[in-house]
This record gives C-alpha cells, structure tokens and sequence, in this order.
C-alpha cells in the first residue's frame, strides 16, 4: 500500500527548475511533511553512473534505442531502491524529472518511438505514476531570439532550436492529454507569480 | 545488405569458451576470411562501461530489470557501432555471447519474462540474427559433486547451482527450438573431439 505522494517536475531548459524545487521544499517543510529530494537520471550510485555516460561528450555517440534503455535502467534501479520504500513509508517522493521526460527528449526530441516508451514505462514501473507533476513552461523563442541576434544561426544551433522545440511540444501534448495530474506553470512570469501559482497547485495536495 | 557471417560462442561457465574461440580464430585464419572478434556485454567503450557497471560486485544490487536493460543498452550500442558495420563491409563477426546468454542468464536464471526479453530484442536488432550459434554445452553436475564433496553445499553454493542449472536448462531450450542456428558442442569430451566437432560445423560456412 502506497501512502506517500509522488510529485514531479518537468520542463525544458532554463526554465528555473532548480530554484522552484527549493520553493517546493520550503512548502513542504513548513507542512512537516517527510519526503525526499532527488532526480533523474540518478538517484542511486548505480543510476548516476548511468548518468555519468548518458551526459559525458567525450563519450561516443549513443545509439537511440542505448539511450533510451540506458534512461530506464537508472529508472528501474531508481523506483526499486529509493522512489518506490520512501512511498511505502510515506514519504513523499520529490523528484527532478521522470518518464515524461522520456516522452519529451527521447520521444519528442530524438523521434524515439511512442510505443517503445510505453512500452518499457509499463515494464519498468508497472502501477507507479506520479500523483502529480508540476511541468515549468516558457517559449523556445527567447533563446533563439537571442542566437538570432548573435548573428545567423549556425547548423548546430538550428538543430538544438529544434530538438528544444519538439521537446517542449511532446511535454505539452502530455499536459493536454493528462490534464488531472499535469499542471503546466507559466514560466515567464515573475518568480513570485510562478511561486504562487505552484503553491495554488500544491495546496490539494499537502493541505488537504 | 549484409554479407559477413555473424557467429557466436554461447555456454555457462568452465565450459572451455576462451580456448575454442581461439580454435575458431584459428580456421578462420587459415581460410583468409576477415572477421573481428568482439563479446558480450562489451564491444565499445560505453558498453564496456556498461559491462562494468554490470559485473561490479562492490555495486548495489542491481534490480532485474536494470540489468536486463543494460544489456540491451549495451548490445545496441555494440550493434549499431561495431557489429552491423562490421557486417556490412563483409567482415565476419565472431561474438563471445550474445543474446542468447540473455535468454539463458535473466531469462532462465533469473526468471525474467521471455516476453520482455522478445520485444527487447525485436526492439534492438531488428532482423539481425547470429547466422551460427556453438552452444559448448556440459552438465552442471561436475560442478556440485565437487561443492558436495567439500561438505555440505551452503545456501550460497546451492542458489549458485540451481541457478547454472536454470542456465543450462535454457540454453538448451534454445537449441531444441533453433536446432537450424544453435548447434550444440558437447565440451565433456576431449579437446581434440571438441575441435573436431566445431570444425565439422564450421564447414559448411566457411568453406562453402
């Protein structure tokens, strides 16, 4: 029986991940309530060796499918050891990215298959979905409005504009299609808007 | 199109893999065919970091599907980078272990579902198949007369023996099933014996 909550937070890059999770914790704190911070891929000694390969450059280039199944591995290892007895315990499980990130980088991004990552989500997680998940949104163009004024774009830069493009659009199509537990926060608005509209979606949760 | 032979070199432990690979390196030599030979979990540099990762006993326990998907992360990598390459050319490939082994080991030995490792494999190599399999196949039996007549075997020892029998046990299935591709050697007889039956099997292939 799972008792804790599971909550996760999505988006893009530069989108103030790291600074909204220490707002999170903050709420949760001053509720009491156990939980714990962590991240993917990662979370255990053996998933942030995975980690280290799936981001080292001067590694060679991974195959889609290495990628794909690396990913889920540490995931398989991260729910296993960490995610899934701190739920157990009920502790609340905080965590920096999960599989709608699959969905968005590895589906969205680098045109993985749906269906594989169905599929493995299904084999790795069997039940486990997060509760809810916080996805932090801003539009692609201000970075390329930026690279743009540099100069003109070279091949490189256009093709992470558009790897980021599709990133984000895979993460709204989840939002659009789970709307129960996906919220998507503007992200472009002041910090202590965002902090509000965060807390407004928190407060079913922890003050229930 | 591919048209070097992919080989592979299958059976559990002590059963003399390490001295007829060098056999068949031998024949292969002898008839001027060009071929590389590579293993499993391993191959390039990421799936030798896998493998590692895979075999470190200093590691936490890895869940059964963590593992069962560094292996596949692992053979994709080795597949795209080395093995179809290498095919593609002409060049021969001579694997110690491959999928199989995953059949035998998780499948078998660790009771993980043939299902996921099927759709794992369908997922990662497409239509690639080992053209040639030699199972090196001798009872486990040997083995646990020895631990037995140490004295009694310890929970240890007796998890370890039913686990090679599983591996066997499934190893052998295998052969039952593909008798085409998997070609049984029997390694309890002499080493001349061994080679005569691995030569008269590579015949057909090599010097067709």
């Amino acid at each position: 029986m799972i008792s804790g909550r599971f909550i996760t937070l999505e988006g893009g890059e530069g989108v103030g991940k790291t600074t909204n999770i220490a707002y999170i914790k903050s709420l949760l704190e001053e509720k009491h309530i156990p939980f714990l911070l962590t991240r993917e891929p990662g979370g255990t000694a053996l998933a942030e060796n995975l980690r280290q390969l799936l981001l080292d450059k001067e590694q060679e280039a991974i195959a889609g499918q290495a990628e794909l199944l690396m990913m889920f591995a540490a995931r398989a290892q991260h729910i296993k050891h960490i995610i899934k007895p701190a739920l157990e315990l009920g502790t609340w499980v905080l965590c920096d990215r999960f599989t709608d990130a699959t969905y968005a980088y590895q589906g969205g991004g680098r045109n993985m298959a749906v269906s594989a990552i169905q599929w493995l989500e299904n084999f790795v997680q069997a039940d486990l979905r997060p509760d809810l998940t916080l996805l932090l949104d801003a539009p692609i163009q201000l970075g390329m409005q930026r690279a743009e004024q540099r100069g003109k774009l070279d091949r490189f830069e256009s093709e992470k504009m558009a790897f980021f493009a599709k990133v984000r659009e895979a993460y709204l199509a989840i939002a659009e299609q789970q709307p129960q537990r996906v919220k998507i926060i503007d992200a472009t608005q002041s910090l202590e808007k965002v902090q509000n509209q965060i807390k407004q979606t928190l407060t079913p949760f922890i003050y229930e």
